[in-house]
């Protein structure tokens, strides 16, 4: 049995949601049907996910929002009407989102969440009647009866284990669920959504939940590329990767797939197949815990992703291990998490995102670390990027390191950092932002060389 | 004025100190003269400050010591008969050592740093003595009556920065003082040394307190070379090194210099010349704050250094900031010090000097490590090596790290770990220790391509 995930621009129209139908009717195994809020129908578009935040604000300010609300019941109704969805079921799609503002919330973190999370909850129960009406024996299953149970964080909520065993009581479901994603309750029935993109994540745990043997995540795309498209020409597409490569790869930059999903993922062991709605004939790219036998390239990807700035300290015969304890417990009391902390002898970097530092709390940060640690010298640079050469194929093979760095230095791209050695797939170069573009090609170029 | 140490083996025997007097003669801005212990005269020859542990070791366990102080004394006295040192000034030396285990220590600890300490302490007698028969006007200055307090660590003290104002009193002096080194004491007035090989550091305080122009350390190398001359045949001296360049050099082996003692040589702003006092005319390593301005070589030196383990830890999406606390709690927990903590993006490892651990203790380690992190992956690799390429020419210049890349990669080393970032004047690869000499030798061929 598979669970099937689709995304905003899988469900931006009509025309877009017929595609789902057919592939829903493809393959019977198809059962768990995850959706998102319709996405961007053309360049320039708003994603209902969008709208719906303005009129959380508008609401929270006490203005008006009858065109807000006029936009957002006019994206599901193009699709009520196109599939002759019986009026009584889009009445109450209607009548919901108008009620939004009047229903309880214990604070404005919570409405937030409620507004953001009907984005999916009336997709989810708008595609329950299309499918229906498509012939396709389909229910609306909300989170709260899944048994989708979560962390008490309205933004940014975690699943609690708990939960798989009560979604796994739905494993033998003879109907086509349709499960709206990024979001679950805690357990005071309260809405909490997942972070931005979340749908995903509701994916990959109905999936755990339910023992599915395969997770398709259908996108638009075909197929995860070996580098970005905006930046290599035609890149070539990584049909089968493992986990850990597209941790490292999603991590750099690589957003097809959400990060978090991978982890229900990893731990029930299910294969993640990446698709597109749009040519679902496509092989995609299949993500799985089986390494490759003999690769044909040793590196499967190359990302980058900008904005890190880096903290450079230095003090003659630092006793490294108080510290780095003094300038970890700083980064806590601020709340700050960093990335990397590379050291030399007397010196060491603390990289982090730069976009969590105000130039307020960056100035605070380093008089705080000039007091806590009396350093030589202390300053901060900003707007690196991380570059990651990634491939399970990479772990054992001598030369890929001196490939990389040639790559790079005939391009005059000077490297910043260079970290290796804490994962045995990955080598990550710091490196100025204004130099990623070129730095991809080269690599790119380089490890892919008769594309 | 300049401050002047000479190592052991520069004082071995009635040769060597000969050589010493010329040298002292030579200049007569050499005012301070800091002494080590006898050292070897011979390859297998034991040095007195060993002997004098045999002595300690011996006195401890009540066993007869006899023949020990017989080759102690000898060792003075081959000296004292040579320069003709009055008898009853060599009777105090001898005296002295005989009458080491009926003075009172506080514990064993202080009873070995006061045996070990008199190795100098005679020596500086010694000298004196000598230099007083040779027509020149010296004294023996102890380090108590000079200032020199310390921190109350018996085999590891650490200067008290009060100490230097009362050293500079001896600025002015006019005659030659003639100082041991090594040690200090305490404000209890009980000896306490330095980290063995500690005399530099005595010299390097002394230079600082009295504002030396500069610290010549004798010893019998006509230069620091820019790779271990046992591994590379006839290497390149190095003539002009920067602080920081000696500093990350002799983290990583070049032991020619006392790591230590280059702080108070920083803190001071004073040059440092390495000569050899058997080759007195040869320029010798001058080591200073300067940096050179295009320098003939963007490296200036090669070490490698033994001995280092990888605990390697993984976890999928672990929180960084918390995790790395964890460890250091750990490591601090078992006194253990760490070199560095390169971090990837589900994985770090902890990279120290393997020498800390016993089995036992890798074991308990490891197992806490286990319970405190819940690891998905946790292992240990032995018998790494740092490598290090140092050099101020490295700052802002590309290329470097593809160099050394590609070097190693044509000798088949694999890269365990690549580690560039935090000091812009070196790089650090962790490699096998048994590919080491083979990893210098193409380094060195490499960035010293016409020599």
């Amino acid at each position: 049995m598979k669970v099937v995930k689709f995304g905003g621009s899988s469900l931006a129209n009509s025309t877009q949601v017929s595609k789902v139908v057919h592939i829903i009717k493809a393959d019977n195994q198809r059962r768990f049907v995850i959706v998102s809020a319709p996405g961007k129908r053309f360049a320039g578009d708003i994603k209902v996910t969008d709208l719906l935040i303005q009129y959380a604000n508008a609401t929270l300010k006490g203005e008006p929002s009858d065109t807000i609300t006029g936009q957002i019941i006019a994206r599901y109704e193009e699709i009520a009407t196109a599939f002759n969805i019986p009026q009584a079921a889009f009445d109450q799609i209607k009548t919901t989102i108008l009620n939004l503002p009047h229903q309880e919330y214990q604070d404005d973190g919570y409405l937030m969440a409620a507004f953001k999370a009907h984005g999916e909850k009336m997709n989810a129960m708008l595609i329950a009647q299309v499918l229906k009406a498509s012939g396709i024996n389909a229910k609306f299953l909300d989170p709260k009866d899944a048994g989708l149970v979560v962390t008490d964080s309205p933004d940014d909520a975690e699943i609690i284990p708990s939960s798989y065993e009560r979604i796994s009581e739905w494993s033998d479901s003879k109907l086509v669920r349709v499960i709206p994603g990024f979001f679950g309750y805690n357990d005071q029935g309260q809405i909490c959504t997942f972070s931005r993109g979340g749908s995903d994540i509701t994916g990959a745990i109905i999936a755990r939940g339910v023992h599915a043997k395969r997770y398709e995540n259908f996108t638009d795309v075909d197929a995860i590329y070996a580098a970005n498209p905006q930046v290599v020409h035609h890149p070539i597409a990584i049909h089968n990767m493992t986990f850990r490569e597209m941790r490292e790869l999603s991590y750099a930059g690589f957003s097809v797939f959400h990060d978090e999903a991978l982890i229900p993922a990893i731990q029930g062991d299910i294969q993640v197949v990446v698709k597109n709605t749009n040519h679902p004939s496509e092989r995609g790219t299949s993500i799985t815990s089986h390494k490759r036998v003999n690769p044909a390239y040793p590196v499967s990807g190359i990302a980058s992703s900008p904005n890190f700035c880096g903290i450079y300290i230095r003090k003659y015969m630092l006793d490294k291990k108080r510290f780095s304890q003094k300038i970890l417990k700083l980064l806590a009391e601020y709340d700050l998490s960093y990335e990397h902390m590379p050291s030399g002898i007397d010196d060491l970097t603390v990289i982090m995102r730069q976009d969590q530092l105000t130039p307020e709390l960056e100035d605070t940060l380093i008089r705080e670390l000039v007091i806590a640690l009396r350093p030589d010298e202390i300053h901060i640079s900003h707007n690196y990027a991380l570059l990651m050469v990634v491939g399970e194929g990479m772990a054992n093979r001598t030369g890929i390191m001196s490939k990389a760095t040639d790559a790079l230095a005939r391009q005059n791209v000077k490297l910043i950092m260079v970290n290796q050695g804490a994962s045995e797939i990955s080598m990550m170069f710091g490196i100025k932002q204004d130099e990623a573009n070129v730095a991809i090609k080269a690599l790119y170029d380089t490890f892919f060389p008769d594309l």
